[in-house]
């Protein structure tokens, strides 16, 4: 238990060093790379399991780092309100708090501030709002959050942006992201630590002229990695991924690229088929809780009665603890008799399964083989046909990219 | 994955070389032994975590072992109701089922009938009840305790009992005790696997005539270990300490007694000084799941404000997972925020604390050092006073016990 004493610090902004982003294999514009950070090395395509308030829920650490975890996903939002981020920070930061020694990354608050405070004022100086929690008043800034990240600790941080909803009026998200440019810069000018990556984030919903205006007054701030946020909030999968595609061919080619909030295993193929390396979601672990489980074959419903007799595992070709371990057929029963063991065996199954994936892709791109592993993977998980939006995407991602930096 | 070909074995009965029990040293009338199993040895005195419905509520067979478990329970009521014992038997029975290797011992569904049945109609054939999942009506007899407990395949099965409530009619215990030893030769006569060692139950509530009528009609059968039933329910600790005595002093020197549904650490403490080898006791996780905590300070309430700010683990003195890695305000932080992995935390903490005390107990038995060692224990414990009751088992426990076998 330590308390960094980061506030001496000179504000020096980003060192680019500590975070090197090196491409190692390109099979369209698909790639794998390592990923420098504090806390050690990771390899992208990567998705990050989800720590809302301080813990995978129902997961430990060390069963993160059995099934291939490489960084987490810490919510500023929700750590600000309950500890505190001076909890927190008088623990080391969230890897002391968490006990989780490997990365970390911090988003900034901004989309939480809108999905979860009741009552927001969006102004020119930041969001206040009344806490879920208790109804009290509650102000994030650019500055606040920067703030709060620091004390919190991770080794990337998001800059302060808003993600206006689906739909919202074209005029709104012309002037958020705006905004947000602006809220970036003041994320920039009062960030004091050097062994924290700060990523901007590019805004425009599912526009190309408002991605493409976001681009330009986002790359020249030239952070050590580009975010693309504003996706996923509802819109459909054929409007999403050509702002995907649209955005990430359009981001620099040696730095680092995560679209937040991401997803769906079928999403995840997509993304890395057109260039993106970094991804987060809460789906593994929500939709196990929820008695699901991720495969191969789809979506495994353990509430359903089927696999209530089945004495096979949830997936043979999974090497995580329920799988090694657990019958179908057990799983199913501590599903229905609401046994806690369920939720947190289908969460470390539902996450293994995405690590898995992602790990398979690599491969897949190093021995560029990407676009053929894509299609057979997607012939067998869209059992009812392939549909459109996942084709073009893959044929996109075969289409090489045209350089950007 | 296999289905036991049991039903081919003669009715044998009792093999009692597989379920040797070996006293290796006394201090007073408490004792360490060893216990011979088909699926392993096990030390004595031991605690044995409850895995009602087919799992340690959120705790993994791989963590049972890390932190010293040695026979996990299982309950027929529950278990015959739902999955139902056929899929349990197609797993093989309880290890298959569950992925825990080790020991398991199954209780016979007579106390649970009376605990959770709705309806029940007490005849000298069995118990009719309405399940409490679907209000569909089931037998229970003797007869069909033991076929499911075969089915279920622990290593150790319980007789089918009734356990009387508290307070119960004296004329209705007594009654009561005289079905259950004619329950008892039922279950005698059906039992056919060799490789389960059937343990009778002394009842009697807290009387002492009607325990020695039990132990009477009992202790003739000769199973290869007695549990003492009956307690536990309701009564006060100054009432069920003397009949935990009484009937301890009277059961078999050379086989194992259980104290069934026992229980707190200074009832473990007070059992053991008075010659139980055996505990069984949801407490530890279900105080785990109402963020309660064990120590030898006393039981630390989690949901407090203190801990909230406390850096210092659980129990400095504890080798858990959640002590070797989090302190008291991250898993404070978790209870408040109903995050899954606290109460999984802290069921695996009781555990591990109610495991160490029993070894602790063992290794003070083994130096000759119980007596001292219970007294120094209790004084840290009873932070108001150390209670009577225990100071009066203690003292019982330290006179020699008078010969039985």
């Amino acid at each position: 238990m330590y308390l960094p004493s980061f506030k001496g610090l000179k504000r020096i902004g980003q060192n680019t060093e500590m975070f090197e982003f090196e491409i190692q294999r390109r099979d369209g514009r698909a790639r794998t790379a390592t990923f420098l950070t504090p806390r050690g090395e990771v390899k992208t395509p990567m998705f990050m399991p989800v720590g809302t308030q301080g813990s995978v829920k129902g997961i430990s650490p060390q069963e993160l780092s059995d099934i291939g975890s490489q960084m987490i996903l810490g919510n500023t939002y929700h750590l600000m309100l309950r500890p505190g981020e001076a909890l927190v920070a008088a623990h080391g930061g969230l890897p002391g708090f968490t006990a989780y020694p490997g990365p970390f990354l911090t988003d900034s608050g901004g989309f939480q501030v809108m999905s979860l405070g009741h009552m927001r004022k969006i102004t020119e100086e930041g969001v206040t709002f009344k806490s879920h929690l208790d109804g009290s008043l509650v102000t994030l800034t650019p500055e606040r959050s920067i703030e709060v990240q620091e004390a919190l600790g991770a080794d990337v941080i998001m800059a302060f942006d808003e993600c206006p909803p689906y739909p919202a009026e074209r005029d709104y998200i012309g002037r958020s992201l705006e905004r947000t440019i602006r809220w970036l810069e003041r994320c920039q000018t009062v960030k004091t630590r050097p062994d924290q990556a700060l990523f901007a984030i590019v805004q425009g919903g599912v526009h190309q002229d408002l991605r493409q205006r976001s681009l330009d007054l986002t790359l020249p701030v030239g952070t050590p990695g580009f975010a693309i946020g504003g996706l996923a909030v509802g819109e459909p999968k054929d409007q999403m991924f050509p702002a995907v595609a649209f955005t990430a061919e359009r981001l620099p080619e040696h730095k680092p690229r995560y679209l937040m909030g991401v997803g769906h295993p079928e999403d995840l193929v997509a993304g890395i088929a057109l260039g993106i390396d970094m991804f987060d979601c809460v789906y593994p672990t929500r939709t196990g809780r929820f008695g699901y489980a991720l495969t191969d074959d789809g979506r495994l419903n353990m509430n359903s009665s089927a696999p209530r007799r089945q004495l096979q595992p949830l997936d043979a070709d999974c090497d995580c603890y329920a799988c090694r371990h657990y019958t179908r057929a057990y799983l199913a029963h501590l599903v229905r008799a609401e046994e806690m063991l369920a939720p947190r065996m289908l969460s470390l199954h539902n996450l293994r399964y995405l690590h898995r994936l992602v790990e398979r892709a690599r491969a897949a791109i190093a021995e560029g083989t990407f676009q053929s592993w894509a299609a057979t993977w997607s012939q067998r998980y869209f059992k009812a046909g392939t549909p459109l939006w996942f084709e073009q995407a893959l044929s996109l991602g075969a289409q090489v990219q045209r350089t950007t930096d």
